[in-house]
Parts: C-alpha cells; sequence; structure tokens
C-alpha cells in the first residue's frame, strides 16, 4: 500500500505499538489502553499527536473512549488475509443474462427492513448536506425560471467548466466543450456503449464487473468476454493480450480505480500497457472512474485517459459517490467521439434535469468541494478499517478480505463450500442483506465464493448486528460443510 | 370542435360580432374597435363581459388595447383552411434511419440565436415559477439529506400516490404501486419499448410521428411500420387493420391525445376500437399522454387505457409540459407489464433524481395545481389562436393549419412545390428555427410538405418578427415555383 496522509504517519507508528502489543499478548479485547502519557512516552511523539491517534483509533472502531477511564481495546484486531486472484478460465464470449439475479439482489439491498452490508453509496453523514442544502435552497429560490425549463444536449456550461478545471488533478485537461452532462455515471457508459458499439458486439469486461455493467450489456444485446482481475492490480493483462487475439472486440469497460465491486487498483505502468494494446487494435475503453476521488493515498490515481493519445477513452464519471448520489449528475468525456455520443445523447435523453446541474454548478463555484473530499476520504478510510476489524473478528479464520487503497468496498472470498448465493438468501432471512460474487460474472455459477460488503455506511451498533449475524451465518454453513465433508469422507465416498 | 369554457360562450359573441365586421369590410387592420359601451348596446352583455372579452381578444393577439384611445384592431384575422389527410400510401416496414436530420433540427431549434417558431415546451410566463420556487427551496433546506440519497427504482411513493390520486380524472385509477417514476416522457416510452419489443421488432406508429420516438426506435434498433393520422381525428383504423393483418406488430406507440406534431384528438369512438383491436393480437399499446392536459374543450379527453381491459396499455406521460420542463419528472404505468418494466428501469436507470421528485411530490400536496392548469389552459389556447391568426395573415393563402382542440402545436402544409427541408435550411439562414415535416416520418421524404410550429412561447414582437420572415420566405418560395412552372409550361415541358 502506497504511504498514507503525511499527517498520519505517526498516528501509524501509535497503532502499530498497539497492534504489536496485541500480537505479543499484552492487550486483549476490552482491556484498558496504554494511557496518552505512558503512550507519548514510549513513542517520543506529542501528547496531542497520541491523542490525535486515540481518536484516529476511535473512529477506526478499534479502541472505544470510555468516560472517565481511558481507552479500552475493542474488537479483536485481526485482519482477514488478503485476497488472491482466480485461477484462469478459458475465454468465451457469450451473451450476457443475468438480470432476475441482480433483481433479487438489489431488492434485497433496498429493502429498508433489513440491514445493508452491500451498498454503494456512501451515507449521509459522510456528505455536506447543511451547505449543499442552502446552496440548493438558494439556487431553487432565485434562479427557478432557468432550473424549470430544459437544458441544452450537452448540459449546463458552468457546470462542464468546472468539471473540466478540476480535471487538471487527473493529468488530463479537459475541455469543457467536449464534455456531456448525463443523469449519473450508468447513463455515461451506456451512452458510450452505444456510441461505440452495436448489438451483437462484443466487450471486454474485468471479472468481477459491477452487475450494473452486466445489466446494460444485456440489455443491449452485447455480448460479454471477461478477463480476470484482482484486488491487488485490476486486470490481468495477459488475459486481455489473449482475449484480443482470440475475439474481435468493440470496447473494453472497465474501471482501473476501485473497481466494483474489489476495489482494485491498476497500478500505471498495467494502465499504460493497457492503452497501448487497446490503441494498438484501435479498441474504445469506457472508463468507469466515478470511485477515484475516494484514494486513501497521498494523490489521486490517474485514469487510463491521462495516457490516451488517440482519443480512444470515454471516462464516465458523476458526483454520485461523493457529494449527492440522488441528484444523478454525471459526465462523459468521450474523447474522439463527441459527435456521435452526443447524437444518441440527443435521441434518448436529450435533458439532464436541469436544477440538479445548476445546484452542483454553484456548489463547485463556491470553493468547498475539495475540503469536503478530504474529510470524505478519511472518513470512508476509517470506515473501510473499521469494517475489515470487524471482518477479521466475526467472521472465520478461512475468509479473506481485500486490503483496497480506495474505493468503497470489501470484497469476501468466503471459507471454501460455502456457496454466496446460498449465504445470500440465509442473510436476507435473518435481517441481513449483502451482494453475493455471482451477480459480477457474467459466466454462470462464478464467483459463487465471493460477496461484496460495502463500507459507505459507518459501523453503527446496527450494522455491527449484522456483520455478527453474517459471521455465525457463514461460521455455520462452514462448519456444516466440513461435517457433511468429514461425513462423506468417513463412509468412503469423498 | 366541442364547446369552450361555458363562461366563454359570451366572449365568443362579441368576437363573433368583430369578426362579422371585418368580413363585412366595416373594419380593417389598424382601425378602431366600437367602444366598450357601443358593443354593449350591441351584444346586449354587460359592460364587463364586453370588456373581458375584448381583453380575451387581446390576449390571443387580435386587438391591441393603447392607452387612452380604446381598442384598435391588429391582424388580418384569416386562418389558414384546415389540414386534411395525405393520400394512402402502401404500408412498408423498416428500419429507421432519421438521426442526423432530427439533429440538425434540435440544434438548430436550441440555438438561441434563432427565433424558435419549433419549440414543444410552455414558455416561463405559463409556469408556476414563483410558488414552485417556494416548494423547492422549502424542499432543499428540510430535506435536503433525503434529497441526496439515491430514490428507490419504482420512485418517491408520496409523488406515485398524488399521480394516482390525479389519475381519477382520466376514467382510470392507478395503484400508486404500479406506477414507475421515470426521468421524462421519453424515459417512460424508452422502458415501455424495451419491456415489450426486441431488437428488430415491428412496431406501429402514426405518420405524422414525434421524432423522438423515431430516434428510440432507431436506438433500440426496432423496425417501425406506419399508419396515417389526421389532425382532426388521429390515426386511421383502416390502416391499423391492414398494418395488423400483414405484419407481426410488437407493440403500437401513439399519442391518442394532441400528439405531437400534429395536435391531433382520436374520437372516443376510435380510441374504444383501436384498443379493442390490438387486444383481439395481444399487441401492447404504448400510450404517450403528455399532452392531455392541454385541453382547451370541456373537459379532459380520456386515455386509451380507459377502455383497456387487458392490461395492454402501458401509459406514459410527466410534468414536462405542464409544470416544470426541466425537472424530468415522469411515469410509466405499465399495464400488466409491471415486473418486466421494473427489471428494465432497474437495469439502466435505477434511480431517478430525488430532490425533482420530491420537490413535484410537495408541489402537489400543496394543492394549486389545477387552479395552475385551468390558467395554464387558457393561454395555451389563446397563444394557439393568436399564432393561427398571425399564421393567416403573412403566409401565403394557399396554407393549409391545422385546428387543435388542445396541445401546443399548430401542423401546417406549404404551398404545393414548398419543401419543408429547403425552408427550414433557408429559415435557419434567416435566422428563424422551425421544424420540416421531413424528421416526423420514418419514410425517406415524406411529409416533406409539411412544418411543426410549437406554440409553447407568446406572440412577443420577436416571435412575431419570425413569422414574418417566414410568411415572406413561404412566399417567395411558392412563387418561386410557381414561376419556374409556367416557364416550364411556356417551354412546354410541363
Amino acid at each position: 500500500m502506497q504511504p498514507l496522509y503525511k499527517e498520519e504517519f505517526r498516528y501509524q507508528a501509535v497503532e502499530r505499538t498497539i497492534l504489536d502489543m496485541i500480537e505479543k499478548g499484552l492487550l486483549s479485547p476490552g482491556e484498558k489502553l496504554p494511557s496518552l502519557r505512558q503512550m507519548k512516552a514510549t513513542t517520543g511523539f506529542s501528547l496531542t499527536t497520541v491523542n490525535q491517534a486515540y481518536l484516529e483509533l476511535e473512529n477506526k472502531g478499534i479502541i472505544q473512549a470510555r468516560p472517565r477511564s481511558g481507552f479500552f481495546l475493542r474488537t479483536v484486531v485481526r485482519k482477514a488475509p488478503k485476497v488472491t486472484i482466480n485461477k484462469p478460465v478459458k475465454p468465451a464470449c457469450r451473451p450476457v443474462n443475468r438480470s432476475s439475479m441482480i433483481h433479487s439482489c438489489m431488492e434485497s439491498v433496498g429493502d429498508p427492513r433489513l440491514i445493508p452490508l452491500g451498498l454503494a453509496l456512501p451515507h449521509e453523514s459522510l456528505l455536506p448536506v447543511k451547505r449543499l442544502s442552502m446552496v440548493a435552497a438558494k439556487v431553487m429560490r432565485y434562479q427557478s425560471a432557468r432550473g424549470m425549463a430544459y437544458e441544452s444536449v450537452q448540459g449546463n456550461k458552468d457546470l462542464r467548466s468546472k468539471i473540466a478545471f478540476r480535471s487538471l488533478d487527473s493529468g488530463v485537461l479537459y475541455n469543457p466543450e467536449d464534455l456531456i452532462i448525463t443523469s449519473g455515471t450508468l447513463e455515461a457508459i451506456t451512452l458510450a456503449l452505444r456510441t461505440v458499439t452495436r448489438p451483437d458486439d462484443t466487450v471486454l469486461i474485468a471479472e468481477p464487473c459491477y452487475f450494473a455493467f452486466l445489466q446494460i450489456l444485456e440489455l443491449l444485446g452485447l455480448k460479454a468476454v471477461s478477463v480476470r482481475s484482482c484486488p491487488e492490480n485490476g486486470i490481468v493483462l495477459d488475459d486481455a493480450r489473449q482475449v484480443l487475439e482470440k475475439f474481435k472486440i468493440s470496447a473494453c469497460l472497465l474501471s482501473p480505480n476501485f473497481a466494483n465491486p474489489d476495489a482494485s487498483l491498476m497500478p500505471t505502468e498495467r494502465k499504460k500497457e493497457l492503452v497501448r494494446l487497446m490503441a494498438l487494435k484501435e479498441v474504445p475503453i469506457i472508463e468507469d472512474d466515478v470511485y477515484t476521488e475516494l484514494y486513501f493515498t497521498e494523490s489521486r490515481p490517474e485514469p487510463l485517459k491521462a495516457y490516451d493519445q488517440k482519443g480512444l477513452v470515454l471516462l464516465c464519471s458523476s458526483f454520485s459517490k461523493t457529494l449527492a448520489p440522488g441528484y444523478r449528475v454525471g459526465w462523459l468525456e468521450p474523447g474522439r467521439f463527441r459527435e456521435e455520443a452526443l447524437k444518441v445523447k440527443a435521441g434518448t435523453n436529450p435533458h439532464s434535469a436541469t436544477p440538479n446541474q445548476m445546484i452542483v454548478a454553484e456548489y463547485l463555484a463556491q470553493g468547498n468541494f475539495d475540503q469536503h473530499l478530504k474529510k470524505l476520504r478519511r472518513k470512508v478510510y476509517c470506515q473501510v478499517e473499521a469494517i475489515q476489524q470487524k471482518i477479521g473478528c466475526v467472521f472465520p479464520r478461512e475468509i479473506c478480505c481485500s486490503r483496497p487503497t480506495g474505493g468503497m468496498f470489501l470484497w469476501l472470498k468466503l471459507p471454501q463450500g460455502v456457496d454466496a448465493w446460498e449465504l445470500f438468501l440465509n442473510a436476507q432471512a435473518k435481517g441481513v442483506a449483502i451482494i453475493p460474487g455471482n451477480v459480477f460474472s457474467c459466466h454462470q455459477g462464478c464467483l459463487n465464493g465471493f460477496i461484496r460488503i460495502g463500507c459507505g455506511h459507518p459501523l453503527t451498533p446496527r450494522i455491527e448486528k449484522g456483520f455478527n449475524i453474517l459471521g455465525e451465518l457463514v461460521n455455520e454453513m462452514a462448519n456444516a460443510k466440513k461435517k457433511a465433508y468429514k461425513h462423506l469422507q468417513a463412509s468412503g465416498l469423498a
């Protein structure tokens, strides 16, 4: 993992000291931590730094402050081991057919009676609710007539300027005239796919791949061929090469930065090589960049677009994971396909909602977005850490969990024999909603040993209860499998 | 035409008196009208009624009040003759391919430098800007967190209840649980088409047909077969019967109430027969109902859905023509296809924008919508009348103009030999944007003798200038054609 925020180095040293103590058996769950002064003496840092570090650990859910008593160790801080990559499967190109399975998952996750452990959006406590509400009220009151009229096909000009300005950070400077505002990232991706493909074409995707992409492919009558992806390094380039040789690929649809569901990040060199590979065969790359801003490292990872010399990358993103999911304000930077993309936009959804665009443009103009993002990243990082700890605590030892450096997902490999879809159904029956790995694969029966955990929600008592239930279930199911296996073995059948 | 608002009978009597005077040569453009007292004496109505009638005529742009001088006749009140139906063409089923032509028109109409005579949306002066802005500001300020979160796939529950409640007027009572909120009517139609058709299927449409429908058909890879429609009675049922016999039709896509572009209204008996015809063959009907509320007659014309006993009608509508175009809040009542439609919605645009739905729901809850609609209808009616007058004034005598009883369009048949696409290009060069008939047909070269005029904008001096320019152009083009024809005749070639 790349270095964390500079100011966090010292906090990390404090954290490491505590982890050391746990490993050495000096500290057990429920026990009191060294006092601030003791820790100051041990680490040599100032009292303020140590205090900050303790608060940080509290935020992460690792320790707990008790009034007038000091800090106590909350959970066993055993992290689940890393997820590794799947074995290669023979690449195959096939029509996508996942709709009904995905629909069940969406219904489960959207059911307010269930504890949501699978959600892919930031909790409202992570968003600038108050400031955005003030901006929104102002815009709605004073620019109401404009807000009621249709926006142009390309979208609000001020907003496009602001997005273009912000693109500086990513190593590519967009031209506002090239951007197309969309109703969220999914519209941008649908638009991009319609721009560069025709029904029956084949699209290269990752395995695992965000289920909404699979649904879009299915609805557009596109075929998919998948290449393996691992949480550490994203897609396997050798797989991509093989696929390019074997199939006529009309487009790639990939999320190089903190992909949904495995939060994988492609290293820079792989990104460059991928863009080069595709450029050789003139294959357009549809790049989903929606989680990029949620990096836990020093700086924003660059998009594939930063290495795109031929205008082949169509970048799709939105404010749904960083500012206001419900506003549905996204964008497409269509590379050299601007004209065609505009035609498709004009032909299906010629005007994305006007007031939403105005509000986001005005919010960006006020200049607090970067400050908000900084806070958001820290909070999401803390939540991801806390949930990892929790998973390490309640799940059986055989579980594997990704160690993301950004995004808001954990990708869990279940103990052998535990079926994700079965777990999904069992969990639902016990009041917990998760997303099983199956829906992230275009191959029937694949990824059925994985689940996706969303980390957008803080580890509240309710969410914690959800993890307890889920952990118990996985334990039960794993034990039942082991028992059945032993039984089979005993009877000489295994 | 059905009787107008009751209170308008007397105003009409006053109007007729004035028209009589003009016909008898007693009154010419620019001349002063009889005073209120003279008119009172002539008609026997009260001073208030006569005054109201004069104000009405002023609203319609027929007369002009001059301070301290009385009322003056503004334009020659000759209405263009009615448009009649086209000759039948042999029905043919073919892929749709109109995108680039439509794109040019959309660009022209959206260009702020051009005078827009083709727009399909109500001017802001017709919308409850102030009240909606207050509601919006309130919602955004006090329910901001909810507004930022994703809405459910089906959409805001309060909004669905309100829409269901309002459906009482239309003769069908919806169940809020059946409604799906969409981002405008076009999303509802796309959704409906995707629900009941597969690529390469054939869809029955009207000729003329709203160009956005043609674009959607094209993008979904659907084929179209068209049946004739006339401004007075909507589609010709004999054509529909013939098409049903000859082709395998997967769905109809029709606008029985005040269709775009010819504002045609199907009589009740035709509606019933159409639904019966389709039910016999189990053909789903996708009904675009977006202009229905803009009726100039006594009551709301009923949708096809009112006669739908098999759940075959998928009704699509929105608030885009009545409340806030830019909000993109529409709905689909999917009949018996609820489950499938929800799946398609979840698979492409799972969450329509949240705050927009909340604002419309709150606005409807405040109970002023009907009052607003009443005003809106009257204003649109006046604008349609005024623009008809203007057209009668500035265009050559050979022009034919529809006489709609609702909606916001006039459908003009150009003098023989004047090509609509040529007129579109010429008008654009002179700073006027219109929509040529060509883009409303799925057949190459058809409807090239028609143009659509939008009546959503009041007849301001700028719009009036636009009509003057357009009228002059049509005159020129018609004369040039006549001359060329005479020349040909003289040289014995014609």
